[in-house]
């Protein structure tokens, strides 16, 4: 069994011998640039981590786990051009480095040779099982992202409708990756869905600590400017949260918060602060994610594997939620 | 054994049994849309005469038949993006209709279905094979894509590489739909692979067909408007011929004509067509032509299968190139 720095390695050289062809460069060279902006391989590592749970040797696991980065890269690129969004790990997007064909272009491409991983995966038995749990999840994925777009343009989005947003948009795919993991070493059914609900749960519990360590972050460790969703008006969990259960002047003075451009921003983000924190919403907030946490966690205890082996995955995701920037 | 008509009536069955979900709404209404626009649906028509000439039980190869329509209305979708296409079959295109989110999202969650269908496919073993050629062609249809974006702004286009680039664009994915086809019904590989090279050189043959009939077809039945490409400068199989073979004097015009805005739209069809009848272009195209043609039969011929079943996809394919439209 490996710990989490040589599976990486693993994937980093797997990737390295299964590179994408030279030409044409203008479909290619997005896709090695975008897989070289780093990340974590957060889902790779999750996929690996779940197979070791099982089983040994590796190789019969690195191609899935190839196969999802490969899908996570190809929705980064999509997103970025329906968020229009410029920079990306503070590089240039693909559609703003190159243009919009490429970015589509290049999307899809990554998304093919994902496939192509899965059908790489040298244990043939497996593959119609790992294919239907990569489609179910890739079709989530899109559903959640369509479920976001729709939701900027909708006055109210209940709790309920947002965490599910959150759920297909990214928990999905961490619990996705577990159970691939799992598939990949002959798991048994039914741990590799209690796997599946681990990765999905603590997905969200992910998405709820991001909604909060935007606006509650500590300013030297966070990576962005802490309320940036504050000061671009994005309907995140604590809004929703404080539209619901605030006091109705709180919620009248975030609506017209939330309607405002900001001349001053610091204002801003203080005023909508100053709301969370009257109406405790912070408090819900952090409560909500340690139930998903905690449940998070009881689906992994039941899992039947090597309570050592469990060791790894229990402290990789504890580690996550350990961040306070 | 089926005839071609009751073979489209068992497709759409299956597609009516296996519909996209109602919601997100504006995710899959795209979806629907396109699909309904029409179409010959002549990639699944391919795979299920190509199964039919080793097997009878349709259901084994119903699900494959829709995942490559499912896969070629996406490549429709994208493309139309990419080539700012306001109008597909005279109504507005995906992108044109909703926006662009739901032209690139309704695409991805297209192709992602297209692998839910083989994955589908009742027959859990031949799925690996499935996939492996359906994910060959889907790399070499983007690729195909790429290289015809290149070469709009390229200044030099070489007919080898034209060929290649309308090779890989269309022609792998007809052959790709006979090669499934034969794949879902446990065929000899040889012959799997015999009906791929059929599609595609029988596809090549059609690309040439398209080149010509849309500056030399009849105006009656022609759907478009005949000598489009030659206003809209395209670099078609004609232009490029005629830049390697016409006379210097003959070269020179044309690329005059191809750097003019038409202010004549009438006068510039004249003066193009004028070039091409002079240097025999029209010859040498449907002599090319016939070659692909001529190669695509022997390929079927060499098939081992009962004539009698040979015969409906025989007819299918000269059915095409008796277009004089």
């Amino acid at each position: 069994m490996l710990q989490l720095p040589h599976l990486l390695d693993r994937l980093q050289e797997y990737a390295r011998q299964h590179p994408f062809p030279d030409q044409p460069a203008q479909l290619y060279a997005p896709c090695d640039y975008i897989l070289a902006l780093g990340g974590k391989r957060l889902r790779p590592a999750l996929l690996l981590l779940g197979y070791e749970l099982f089983a040994d040797e590796l190789d019969a696991a690195l191609p899935a786990a190839w196969a999802i980065e490969l899908f996570h890269n190809f929705s980064l690129v999509h997103d970025d051009i329906m968020d229009a969004a410029p920079l990306r790990r503070g590089q240039p997007t693909v559609h703003t480095r190159w243009n919009l064909t490429a970015g589509i272009l290049s999307g899809d491409v990554m998304l093919i040779y994902a496939y192509r991983a899965l059908a790489a995966v040298p244990d043939k038995t497996v593959i119609p099982d790992l294919l239907n749990t990569f489609n179910r999840f890739a079709t989530e994925v899109c559903e959640g992202q369509q479920l976001d777009v729709d939701f900027e343009s909708r006055d109210t989005v209940s709790i309920q409708e947002y965490i599910r947003m959150i759920e297909l948009k990214t928990a999905v795919l961490l619990g996705g990756a577990l159970e691939m993991g799992a598939i990949c070493a002959h798991a048994d059914p039914e741990d590799a869905q209690r796997l599946y609900h681990f990765g999905r749960l603590a997905g969200i519990a992910f998405q709820i600590q991001d909604d909060l360590l935007d606006t509650y972050g500590d300013p030297l460790k966070f990576g962005k400017q802490v309320g940036g969703d504050i000061l671009q008006n994005k309907k995140t969990l604590l809004v929703l949260t404080a539209l619901a259960c605030a006091s109705p002047a709180d919620q009248a003075e975030l609506r017209h918060w939330m309607r405002s451009s900001s001349d001053d921003p610091d204002a801003k983000i203080a005023a909508v602060r100053a709301i969370f924190d009257r109406n405790e919403i912070p408090r819900q907030m952090a409560e909500a994610q340690k139930r998903y946490q905690t449940e998070a966690f009881q689906q992994l205890e039941a899992v039947r594997a090597p309570e050592a082996r469990k060791k790894a995955l229990q402290k990789m995701i504890e580690d996550l939620f350990a961040r306070d920037y």
